[in-house]
């Protein structure tokens, strides 16, 4: 049995208990972007109910066109106004370069794509960049209210990135 | 208190329960990509434990540049070789179109983007077209085992796209 087969015997259990269903718009008007990292379950670590939040995820939880566009979408058409970015702790991103990665691609595929890996060598760093690059774009109206974390996967706590 | 307050108080009771740090590599080997959308908590509707899958979201579920970039790290930096797409019933990505939303970003800010709002009209087609654009991209390596899902909004179950 594959996994996704799995995954489909368990949801068989998830909708037998389902109750029904709920709005479209996110109840808390909040926008979470985090990373893909299988150990950050982004629901349980900030205890999100159905219903209450966009969750965004890409590798790294970078502030990706990707994301831009998503939060644009989340706020302009369905009336989110908060955002919360969450790095974590021994992130895969802080083990290579764009570079190396670039090279991965262009040995195994005789090509590259247009886009970078998005690596980076500090957490914080790129929290904080994330943050400043949400604020500065045109797309996304409302950044009054853009915070940033990382969760620690040793601990499953959050710290915030300030200043 | 904001909502992402109220999300930090809510950490704690994880982080007091937490049993301890898992391995970075996704330990089923599987990567989801599924929509942002507030009703599809993608945990909970496949059972996914913490440390088993890379999860990826965005508006509408979309194979994105920034989704292949995803995919890309997840399958050759982290083991991953299986690949699920959920979209799901009900979705805001349905309800305008891409020239719609440019021109909202162009009223309210005198530019547009270069990327586009990745709008639909058909579900089961995108879930396609997603499963197409994956198999075709030279930088996801594994793409025998890449199944596509609707999920249900009103009744928690999942459909798999076919064909």
């Amino acid at each position: 049995m594959s996994v996704t087969d799995e995954y489909l015997e368990n949801n068989k259990g998830y909708a037998e208990g389902f109750s029904g269903p709920l709005p479209l718009p996110p109840s808390k008007h909040i926008a979470v972007l985090a990373c893909m990292d299988a150990r950050l379950d982004v629901s349980r670590v900030l205890g999100i109910a159905e219903g209450e939040a966009h969750v965004i995820r890409n590798a790294g939880g970078v502030v990706s066109d990707d994301a831009i566009r998503s939060l644009a979408i989340s706020q302009r058409l369905l009336g989110t106004t908060e955002i919360v970015l969450v790095h974590h702790t021994d992130c895969g991103m802080l083990t290579f370069t764009d570079e190396q990665f670039a090279g991965i691609l262009r040995d195994d595929t005789g090509s590259e794509p247009e886009w970078a890996a998005r690596s980076f060598t500090d957490l914080d760093t790129d929290v904080r960049e994330g943050i400043a690059a949400i604020r500065t774009s045109p797309f996304v109206p409302h950044t009054d209210q853009v915070r940033g974390f990382v969760f620690d996967v040793a601990d499953g706590t959050l710290h915030e990135v300030t200043g």
